[in-house]
């Protein structure tokens, strides 16, 4: 095979499937190259990748080592995503009445979502994390695609209690500004003690539900790594949970007048 | 810059994107290579992927023209994905109080439902979907990678119905074997008149929430151009819907020998 079609097809296997690591050996056998020439094929798509800004390609040594694709989003790609974001949360047509804004379409959207995905992984790879937990329905997306990118598996915690979940973990929190007392529920197999976890959410209002989130997962003796969210509100500006990491702050939703403001978080700014 | 270190940058914008249409003259700017130069190299790796089974590279001509990458896993790859769900679905451990498997692991598996995404992808890929359609919540992993690998959106029917979703369309649907009468929405926003839409699920007994499905869609004029479950059960055999397309077929779940039989479906088997 020559060098430019092998080049192609390891894109493929390494891209398919980020963070996991694929042995030297594994592309050797495959494609019937010395060790030697396939070390210098990752060496041209790692400067490649790195040039053009598609994501970091890994070498790790040792006994479990080989190569990796890691998704690394730039920050031009990031503000790019966040400012398409901004855009259409801003259309008018999505105020609902009572202001809330409908977004169930965008927090679905597969291209949107496995954007966001990368950008969540990229910022929480350096802690390593074990599992992404999110509170379903609308995180579900947004979470999966970070699993993803961070190749860990994914929690769903549920608001109800269903019996194909096995025995849980039930907790109360209080939703939002809006003061009410909510369940969710967490199969005893979803965590173990001394995970780390990452939290991704597409909204935070107040902080309630992350804030169960966070209690949850201490119940599982398991560690929160980091939190993410699609977006936040302005108010109320403080939350009940510390350190999150949010895409977009939703200012004002203006029934009357129909007009949304919307902006990029200053985690999104300070890194243009 | 080298023709091998091009590939590979083609390669990965394809294929992070599938089904998404790039145009020649994108390469061409953004590689300063000539038209005839990108088309060699698209060529080269259309070949490569054949080859190695790792998907299709099209060619489209005319206006609207350019090349994209379609997922199509390999009768070998199908048959060893649809393996090793059976071999997790028939671990004893999984077995429930009432005869119930624990599955939300495997549904929300980001490299499982990737791939599952990609097996459902190109078997309705010909049908040219305009929109994947799920019942929350187990099911929404599976159809949000199918969205994904075919590039459409997705719409998430709701059972409960939520503020955040704006004007909704509510049906009452019979819950398999249970019997029970239950609810389902969709947003009015979700989807448009004339559409045609994949119905995804993770799991099929009576086919009660797939036969809702379907009538839901009906009631905003879309058209249904296919179904597909990951797990359906063997019993009871005449479903609630026509024609649908599953992975595994759940035989028994034998509580006291604590022994669960699960087979590839005929689909699968069909075409090895």
């Amino acid at each position: 095979m020559r060098r430019s079609a092998r080049l192609a097809a390891m894109t493929k296997i390494l891209v398919d499937r980020p963070n996991r690591i694929v042995s030297l050996s594994e592309f050797v056998e495959r494609f019937g190259a010395a060790k030697s020439t396939v070390s210098e094929d990752l060496a041209i798509i790692r400067d490649v990748f790195a040039k053009e800004g598609l994501g970091r390609i890994e070498t790790l040594t040792g006994a479990a080592g080989g190569v990796r694709y890691v998704p690394l989003p730039t920050a031009q790609e990031i503000a790019a995503v966040v400012e398409e974001l901004c855009a259409e949360l801003a259309s008018p047509e999505r105020i609902l009445p009572g202001g809330f804004l409908y977004i169930s379409d965008l927090v679905s959207s597969p291209w949107l979502t496995y954007r966001v995905g990368e950008i969540f992984a990229a910022h929480f790879h350096a802690k390593a994390p074990d599992a992404v937990v999110t509170l379903e329905t609308r995180g579900i997306p947004i979470a999966l695609m970070t699993a993803r990118a961070l190749d860990v598996p994914l929690a769903i915690v549920r608001r109800v209690n269903r019996v194909t979940e096995g025995t849980v973990v039930t907790t109360n929190y209080v939703s939002g500004s809006a003061k009410r007392i909510e369940t969710m529920s967490l199969s005893r197999r979803a965590l173990s003690p001394g995970m780390k976890v990452v939290i991704i959410d597409d909204f935070m209002k107040a902080g309630g539900s992350a804030r169960g989130l966070v209690d949850l997962v201490g119940e599982f003796g398991a560690e929160v790594a980091g939190i993410g969210v699609l977006v936040e509100t302005a108010e109320p500006r403080q939350k009940l949970v510390g350190e999150y990491v949010s895409l977009a702050v939703l200012e004002t939703v203006d029934v009357e007048r129909r007009c949304v403001k919307v902006r990029p978080s200053h985690w999104v700014t300070q890194r243009v």
